[in-house]
């Protein structure tokens, strides 16, 4: 069995599941939760030793593959998913279709995704008991909103080209909607793209995604959507 | 021509420029320069057009590819170059050892590179014009620095199995590498990783680590290494 450490707070593990559930690997991957508390936007958290071990950069989601190999960051954990196990079924192995499909992952993940967590390190700053709420920087959120606003934009000119009902760059960009809907919901992204939002309105619909829905990161394991041992 | 946007202070770029000198691809790429203010780190800082058009993040590496796919960020642009122009010589196309070098990269990059450049954006907010200087966090530097210790001490673990001389998992260390000795000095990795350190002194002998050193970005352009124009 593969290891994927989860939380069902996380958009980049989404990405992940999703992918597991689309190309149908649900029995081959181990699903393992993870708690985190409200200090890991500023600090080093106490984590398990079996976590760290699966992920020296003690982010989730991480990935241990059959045969021990470690990998951490949810665009390469798709990538093996889908090429190693999933016969290239999200990405065709190589030409023009797989670096506009890759080009999708990266505006996705490196531009929204990401800015979407960092908003939210930089949010916990200022949360009830933060010991140091002069730290939080006004401006830092303002930079992150206006990546995400330039990478929505640019999501929405590229929409119009998708060609599959489902690849690993729409994963991305579902996982990336969801979490501005779960956790941004004052950001009207979908004034700024409407193409993304008439193509997100159909994509919600999947199963990989209705199974999927974000939520805190839980304190009771019991109440996640996966079971610790598969 | 393909036209990669860049500047000398970022370890991101060089791991693009090191892998398009180590393919010899040198005359297939524009290499055009960017100027940054020290404000980067909390605010949007103004754009070129060109710039922003080539990548909706705004933030360097970007590639632009002869037709027209625009790449933001240094993994995928690495392996752009690698399986599209370099044929593979700096990862094969399938099997184990593909997962084990994009698995070093995944540790250089999302681990140390990562936390390297986050602990620069935070450093700079306590810069001398800075308006906001109570808005640094220690922990937060503390944070990054706990993350990269665990992710070097892992990576003294994988440097006995490399077999290659070069490859992409190797252009990510030397640039990671690199930036801790431009930029953070007083870090002791060597202590931490002395396989690393041992590996590093060779490899960074290389033509493609001696012509790509970091420096300060600059404030003229006519003095970075590579001209505007290719």
């Amino acid at each position: 069995m593969l290891k994927l450490y989860h939380t069902v707070a996380s958009h980049f593990v989404r990405k992940c599941t999703m992918t597991i559930k689309e190309l149908g690997l649900e029995d081959r991957v181990e699903i393992i939760t993870t708690k985190w508390p409200h200090s890991w936007g500023t600090e080093t958290v106490p984590f398990l030793p079996d976590f760290v071990d699966a992920s020296p950069i003690a982010r989730i989601p991480a990935l241990v593959t059959e045969d021990g190999l470690r990998l951490c960051d949810s665009s390469t954990i798709c990538e093996y998913l889908n090429d190693e196990l999933g016969n290239f079924a999200l990405c065709p192995q190589s030409g023009r279709e797989r670096w506009q499909i890759l080009s999708v992952v990266s505006v996705a993940t490196s531009g929204i995704m990401e800015t979407q967590v960092m908003r939210r390190a930089e949010n916990l700053r200022k949360r009830e008991d933060s010991p140091n709420p002069q730290e939080f920087s006004a401006g830092f959120v303002r930079k992150m909103k206006d990546r995400q606003t330039r990478c929505y934009k640019v999501l929405n000119e590229l929409v119009p080209s998708f060609t599959r009902e489902v690849d690993l760059g729409q994963l991305a960009m579902g996982s990336a909607c969801g979490m501005s809907d779960f956790r941004y919901p004052e950001d009207d992204w979908r004034a700024i793209a409407p193409d993304v939002a008439r193509w997100y309105d159909k994509f919600r619909r999947r199963p990989s995604m209705r199974e999927t829905e974000p939520g805190e990161t839980p304190t009771d394991p019991d109440k996640t959507t996966w079971p610790r041992n598969g």
